[in-house]
């Protein structure tokens, strides 16, 4: 017999993205950092010592807190550490989201929501992005008119890359009746002469929660690290209530750390990766692939029409090359593409050059 | 405003035991293993390298996964490693028991139980243990009585560490029509010549799930590493649906994989804890200080009727020696003393014969 709850037994798990075992496949579809960890995550991995992991963690990962809390000059009492970036996700919806309340998101996004709200038992309630991948017209309005508890703004868009403005999400967190979470899972690409910053939205916005993650911008996706920002009152029940008692461990704990004091490492991967999105987006035009305006560490390609995306996902992968295919509506024309190295993104429009011909 | 749901509002959090920053304190409070990690866990997290921590992890954790599956002859999809052993009872709940069903305990026992079942809203109904720690007559017939989805029962015993039978629990599992979560994050440490073993329960019995930690047996508390044993239609919904995508990180993955293959290591410890348990009982009752028979690595001590057991908790902390009171009903007379090294059971020891005199 099945003891699984009803809406256990009716949903869909998560699918990651292929995680191949060679390592001379160019990896280009699960959205990592180019580079490895810095010199100060090499020096902190290096000092750990075996005797340090005979005793429980820290619970609240207390001075990676400190660090994270110092980098964006806020209280100790907005921040909370998390395994993971999911972990995050799935406490927002555990602590605010009853079964009988509702989730929105603007679709396509990131695929782990709906998958999050089915375990938790609640609707999940869909609404079309416009065509250049922006937020709906009126998007709080038609948020509150559903009753929507809790809304996800994933920014940078994926899997477009597209960054919504501060001041649209500013207006949407006023208007808005419940909790938007803004998972800036990929905001260190971001373009710094752009000034985007949601920092400022939690000091007067209690509703706001952002999420950060060291997977992407710190290079450290095998850690599996992240953190929340927002208003004590919504911090404190999820890092004092529902976080698991010890949720992060202590070597994921201090190599964070090294990362976060590592500034100036991981700020010099992000201009990399900028420069070569650029780069790489100029190198797919001239083969006739437009891409979105991406802030992001990776670029949504569409093919030309007469050519079949999910085909060249499958010619690449042969030629051992990985992106990202999406088999759903307004996506199956286009390829996920994450920045690689500049060698790597050579590779690829050498390739893409070949299949096209 | 409060965002939270109406059960996370009004639940209290679970309160971590005292974790001293100061290295001379004797810290015989929280149950770590005595021993830092082995040999072979000091190779593998030499062995480590930075640029591993750039992609994301292996999201079941597979090659662990192996290793435990040999070493308990068991199959793949009969196992699931978890972020410490707290994700696993969480799973359990929030993929098995609906806010309007039950979980049922017999107490005193771990106190998150109890956090957790609120945290998912649902009912935890408890039920007296026996003078001597054991489970209630008829167990099971009060459990199917009440309705109750979801039991645990953490064996040895916390905080008495005295061990229920596997004939017992047997019984309880074929007569009780919920899920059985027999939680053994202390079974390293009893006696081998007792033969216990729950592992053949679950090929028969569809509704026993077992906890298995790296946090005591294993040296690995600050790691966050458990698994979960059980029928693959209780690990299946739980691996592939509820657990957050990348629920382990690579570097605890390798290195409670080593643990495991270093199994000549950890046994030993074991084996020293053992020995300092039959020594350290002896001592305290010497001292007119009685502990309940302990298959565990710690021992539940009664002080005297004229003392205060609180006093003494508060004494020995004063002297530097952290144990574990419980201000609660049957257990206010009485200390948790996790076993230390055959030096700091000395150091215990001579304190008390001090206080008491």
């Amino acid at each position: 017999m099945s003891f699984e709850r009803a809406n256990i037994q009716a949903m869909t798990g998560y699918t990651s993205g292929e995680q191949p075992e060679s390592p001379d496949v160019i990896k280009l579809n699960t959205n990592e950092n180019p580079f490895p960890p810095g010199p100060g995550v090499e020096a902190a991995l290096a000092s750990l010592k075996c005797s340090d992991l005979r005793r429980y963690p820290p619970p609240t990962a207390s001075a990676l807190s400190e660090s994270i809390a110092d980098l964006h000059n806020l209280s100790l009492d907005n921040i909370m550490v998390t395994n993971g970036g999911d972990e995050l996700l799935r406490l927002a919806i555990s602590t605010f989201v009853e079964q009988e309340e509702s989730i929105g998101v603007a679709e396509p996004s990131y695929s782990l929501y709906p998958v999050l709200a089915a375990a938790q038992g609640c609707a999940y309630v869909t609404y079309p992005l416009k065509d250049n991948w922006a937020l709906p017209e009126d998007y709080a309005a038609l948020l509150n008119r559903d009753g929507i508890k809790m809304c996800f703004v994933v920014n940078p868009h994926a899997p477009s890359g597209c960054l919504t403005s501060v001041a649209e999400l500013r207006a949407l967190a006023s208007a808005f009746k419940g909790v938007l979470v803004i998972d800036e899972a990929y905001v260190d690409f971001v373009d710094p002469a752009l000034e985007y910053s949601t920092l400022a939205l939690i000091k007067d916005h209690d509703n706001v929660l952002i999420l950060r993650t060291f997977s992407k911008g710190y290079s450290l996706a095998g850690l599996r690290m992240g953190y929340g920002i927002g208003s004590a009152s919504l911090i404190s029940p999820m890092q004092n209530k529902t976080r698991d008692s010890y949720n992060t461990d202590f070597i994921s704990q201090t190599l964070a750390q090294a990362a976060i004091i590592d500034q100036y490492y991981a700020q010099e991967t992000w201009q990399y990766v900028r420069k070569q999105r650029e780069q790489l987006q100029n190198g797919l035009k001239d083969l006739g692939i437009t891409c979105a305006p991406s802030q992001s560490n990776f670029l949504l390609a569409t093919v030309p029409a007469e050519i079949s995306a999910k085909g060249v996902h499958a010619e690449l992968k042969e030629k051992g090359i990985l992106v990202r295919y999406f088999n759903l509506p307004r996506l199956d024309n286009k390829l996920r593409i994450t920045i690689g190295t500049e060698a790597e993104n050579a590779v690829l429009i050498n390739r893409l050059t070949d299949l096209l011909k």
